[in-house]
């Protein structure tokens, strides 16, 4: 099976576990208040949009490469000789599964506050959560509805990963790797808030902080640390995890101005509205001629941004940079196959590691 | 001793471990780059400003109602027979003073943030965190600053739990318990954003959660588990807890109108200028005149709020709720005494519990 159709039948696993997860926590609230039930409906809702749960994927064949997600338990002797074939033992990675939730929580919790501070209106195709909320007040209470029910993720991903089903000290290793993780991603996001950190290198550097750490390398440490993987070979996993994550981040802003709606979830004109100093823009910016350099510049951030404007902009990125973003995108993807080739990885974790690259360098998703 | 003194001496404990750990993780800072330098000596700086560590202290004193905090280990053989007596063994509770230190970050997250939730301007004495950066370029970076560096606080309160000296499972407890009652702190600050919920009852409430469950009840658990505490020893404290809690946001209320500025750390009319609807004002409001009720509603959220009419407010609400409010403040104090009176608690935790309620209910500090 190729490595997207696995992808896709594991984001309809997560989907149902997701499904089953949030009506529990909403059941809780009530508990509380109709406030709180509000709120951790909202947070469900925004969880269970339409997603790739690319990050859930890294975490279970993280573990894949270093251990058999499936774990086999003894039969009950109630079971025994009923309908239990299998040499008397039953097992599922159910146990997985649960534990890869945590990213997605993760995941919720970095979008919903990173969507306060970009101000983005829209995200997985639906008003993000500050908007949906400033709707009913003014925008002060948006953000701070966003930011409390931005703090629930996190919480919930920690408590995932804390009450799942593996060693005390594995899981122990797991939380501490998430936060630090977690921890890189803020950097990312307040190197984002800095204009002055804009040469090509520093650009690079906050990519692998906001993105390669928590969409690739942050997510497969967290799996093989459960597995029981050591320093080195999370480190062999970090050479493959860094570069990939920078492509996807490289194509992540290809498709910010290039991208179908509907499949990236926002306006077509929504980075450049917000005025995001990609490489792909930082490149162009570089190339342009003076009165390329203009346009770009009084289109970067203009709210009042034009049709015509946005279709000049994207021509003079395909003319300048597009076609070197593409292969930088190609040669970052090229290095992390080529980190992990040799590796001594079990098939099923290596093969959708190896096989996922081309989907991420090449994705218009 | 007395339990204010021991406070105190604790206090310096706790304020002395945090300058050991702070240049640490600044140091670590170093390592990546002059934006994380810069936000993690924000969050150093605001969490070393003067504070009473009262959360520390009750996750310390939780401990002790249940173990001896001192830990005894043997002395290895180079150090038998040099300078170390008392039968051949050394001990100290730097792992507890260690593992309380996660109160105080946890402290910093919720205060930054809610900062930023309720605009103020001054927090222990200098300016908030969101108000420190808006001065640097605008209000909104200021507040994506303050979610970011309050993000560090939380990551680093559950790392310091997980990377405590304690049996695993009781740290799995501990952590859980942690991120449960960071949950009903949300809940309560979600539920002060909702001004709906201003009945009697819906306050108190309120104060439940945002208050009492993390000022006492949450570190006393926390400190109870690391001990190997059960649940019943757990609802037991939480008898004690939430209604002392309870004492102290009222008390907290009373000074936030009357309270020495040098003491509360914040400007003596911010209250009433954010329009703070605590059970203080909602009684005052219920007890006047239409005058007054009319001299309360126009000074509430008033930013451009005068002495004079500060004043007006500090008459009316002593005429009519004050005395009412330091009644309920006693009553809830005794009945947290009451609470724990002959609990067969260690003698060491119990001392502390007991004797701080009356700091905690005649404070104005």
């Amino acid at each position: 099976m190729d490595a997207y159709q696995t992808l896709v039948d594991y984001q309809q696993r997560v989907d149902q576990a997701l499904q089953k997860f949030f009506p529990e926590k909403v059941e809780e609230a009530r508990r509380f208040d109709a406030a709180t039930v509000d709120s951790m409906a909202a947070l469900s809702e925004f969880t269970l949009r339409k997603a790739k749960r690319l990050r859930a994927a890294f975490l279970y064949y993280g573990y894949a490469c270093f251990a058999d997600p499936i774990r086999y338990d003894k039969v009950s002797k109630a079971q025994k000789g009923t309908d239990v074939g299998n040499a008397g033992i039953t097992g599922n990675d159910n146990h997985l599964l649960y534990a890869s939730l945590a990213m997605e929580l993760l995941q919720s919790h970095l979008l919903i506050h990173d969507d306060i501070m970009d101000r983005d209106h829209i995200r997985r195709g639906k008003p993000t959560i500050h908007v949906q909320y400033a709707s009913q007040r003014d925008a002060h209470y948006g953000n701070s509805m966003a930011l409390c029910i931005g703090n629930y993720g996190i919480d919930h991903a920690v408590r995932i990963l804390n009450k799942s089903q593996f060693p005390s000290k594995r899981k122990e290793r797991a939380i501490e790797e998430l936060l630090i993780f977690v921890q890189k991603v803020i950097q990312g996001q307040i190197r984002d808030l800095r204009p002055e950190l804009r040469s090509e290198q520093e650009i690079l550097k906050t990519y692998e902080l906001k993105s390669a750490t928590y969409t690739v390398e942050g997510p497969l440490h967290v799996g093989a640390i459960l597995a029981g993987a050591r320093p080195p070979a999370l480190r062999l996993l970090s050479r493959y995890a860094l570069p990939l994550g920078i492509a996807f981040q490289l194509r992540d802003d290809i498709n910010g101005l290039y991208g179908d709606e509907e499949k990236t979830g926002k306006p077509a004109d929504s980075d450049v509205k917000q005025g995001k100093y990609t490489l792909l823009m930082a490149r162009a910016l570089a190339a342009g001629t003076p009165a390329e350099q203009a346009t770009l510049r009084s289109a970067l951030g203009n709210q009042q941004l034009t049709t015509q404007q946005l279709d000049q902009v994207r021509e003079i990125v395909k003319q300048r940079s597009l076609d070197s973003i593409v292969a930088l995108a190609q040669q970052k993807m090229e290095e992390a196959v080529r980190a992990i080739q040799d590796a001594l990885f079990r098939a099923k974790g290596k093969e959708f590691l190896l096989g996922i690259t081309d989907f991420i360098a090449r994705r218009d998703h």
